[in-house]
């Protein structure tokens, strides 16, 4: 399996995700400055993971904190936003923040040294737990992809998003190794090729069977009668079970619903926002319009043209047949109260 | 308006659209297997601006025919069997080969000089009578696109599809000269981008508002009520209405349906094939895997893995709201006989 990231003498180790599947190259974080900034420029990308950084940079931050310690509250609230800042859409950054901050504050009275070491312990678990929720989610999603069944999914919620293993492909792995997969179709995911980047790699290191289109011809091999189910997973679950995620996950439902394929969201419940009442409330980021007008460094349009490059998109709970967790398979009408 | 191609000194001129919107270089082609290499890679695309080369390769054939002049007939079914394989899925090509080929049975008894000359005008004909057919389209479709509205469109069926002027965006001209549009958004049309790199350029050059979204983007933005009316060209179209157009396109028409917008397929006669029942009988040509593993010289994604890239989808009449042509406006039920 792949370790997308880890924490080493007081240093976070992460997989460079921009350069993959080219170049598999290490970065090391020392601060929360070079944290936020790997988040930013998608060398970390994936709810879960994104997470699981933050949480360590605020670790980073307590470690590289200098001043005097009356300085040491504001000093840990402005890295939290510089880290909050970073992207709007996954909640799992403000569900790790929020956890670190919690911990943080209930225990400002300790010297610095046993402060940083509990933060270390609490990132740690956030990454192992993580892991742990997806192989649970795995277990409860494999038997919706029967045997011998071809599957559909977008971006890359696997290993490479999360702590490890993944979320739909944590679905996909379990019932691989289960069921046997007939196909695993997988959309490229424009503008940032995260499928045909990520998920392409993740597949074909494990011999699972991979076929990568265009994101332009799932609508086609639906009609073709080559899916019989679509997985992805999330960034942001609201109340309702409205699901914000990789722009191209609406399509995919709005499609599968036309061809009366299910279509299942696979995210643990640090991908839950439940005070949200339905999607309308969860903030879509629109990133810099360069993703869309180069590739591979080089402009494919007219470099003026103007250009809507919103990352993700909601798809309302109505058209997601079951939302998959490690605490149970739920399905519409959604009610997660009291999970 | 562009000059996608023209015939000089007995040479045809194309403008190599592979190379757009970077550089705008204009190529000759002095021989029908120049024609041919043109029409395979891509240089000239878009199905009536492919029979239209067709028709002036088999000039070019005659114009370079060394044999004696027994040999040819023969010669002229190799020239017309090497066009005939270039591609598959567009019914211009065959439907402009067999008006070549009627002309030139009728007349084999002529001097060779006076048999080019008579190819030479046919071919003109074609291409002269392709732009008046774009005006009429335009003309007979400007209505459906009211003022101020919000128009999507995918790949390029504009004049770098035509003789000039273009079959969608014909009728978006028309209608943006008469009207106003709002916006025009152009799906980018992975893999080989004819909506980023020759849609959008078309666009900017006459100022007609644009913008450039990643086809994944279509169906959000039709859900976020951005979309008022989405129009295509066709490659065929068959006696039901069922039409091969760019892969995507069939998405497009199933979301449009599902957000209750019309969808409008745009082509002339020469686009119909009215021997075929339905769409089941249209061959759909697969492309090398390269255009989609490759952007720009370089791999986007891990070069083992197994791709599928069929060039085209077929969209059942039923979805098409009308086809607008040049001899009207046709709507479901369709019934092309008589025309």
């Amino acid at each position: 399996m792949i370790t997308p990231v880890c924490y080493q003498d007081r240093q976070l180790i992460i997989l460079d995700q921009s350069k993959l599947p080219q170049q598999i190259v290490y970065d090391r974080c020392g601060t929360a400055e070079e944290a936020a900034e790997a988040i930013r420029t998608l060398k970390v990308r994936g709810a879960p993971l994104i997470g699981i950084i933050a949480a360590y940079a605020m670790v980073l931050a307590l470690i590289t904190f200098k001043g005097p310690n009356e300085g040491l509250c504001r000093y840990f609230q402005e890295k939290k936003h510089l880290l909050a800042a970073t992207r709007p859409t996954a909640v799992n950054l403000f569900w790790a923040l929020n956890n670190m901050e919690r911990l943080f504050m209930e225990n400002l009275e300790l010297p610095l040294a046993d402060l940083i070491k509990l933060m270390e312990e609490k990132a740690n678990e956030i990454l192992n737990l993580d892991i742990a929720l997806n192989r649970l989610i795995g277990e409860n999603g494999r038997g919706l992809l029967p045997s011998g069944c071809q599957v559909l999914t977008i971006c890359n919620a696997g290993a490479l998003a999360t702590g490890g293993y993944g979320t739909a492909l944590g679905v996909i792995r379990a019932a691989h190794a289960e069921n046997g997969l007939g196909m695993v179709w997988v959309c490229e995911t424009r503008p940032v090729l995260q499928g045909a980047r990520l998920t392409v790699w993740e597949l074909t290191r494990e011999k699972i069977p991979v076929t990568l289109i265009t994101d332009s011809m799932a609508g086609y091999i639906m009609y073709l009668g080559k899916v019989d189910v679509v997985i992805a997973g999330a960034d942001r679950v609201a109340s309702n079970g409205d699901t914000a995620n990789k722009i191209g996950t609406y399509s995919l439902a709005m499609l599968a619903r036309c061809h009366k394929i299910p279509f299942y969201i696979a995210a643990p419940f640090s991908t839950f926002d439940l005070s949200l009442a339905d999607g309308a409330e969860i903030p879509v980021e629109e990133r810099d319009p360069q993703e869309i007008k180069c590739v591979n460094g080089k402009y494919i349009t007219v470099p003026e043209v103007s250009v809507f490059n919103p990352a993700f998109d909601i798809t309302p709970g109505e058209l997601i047949s079951s939302i998959i967790t490690e605490k149970g398979v739920f399905s519409p009408p959604y009610d997660f109260s009291g999970k």
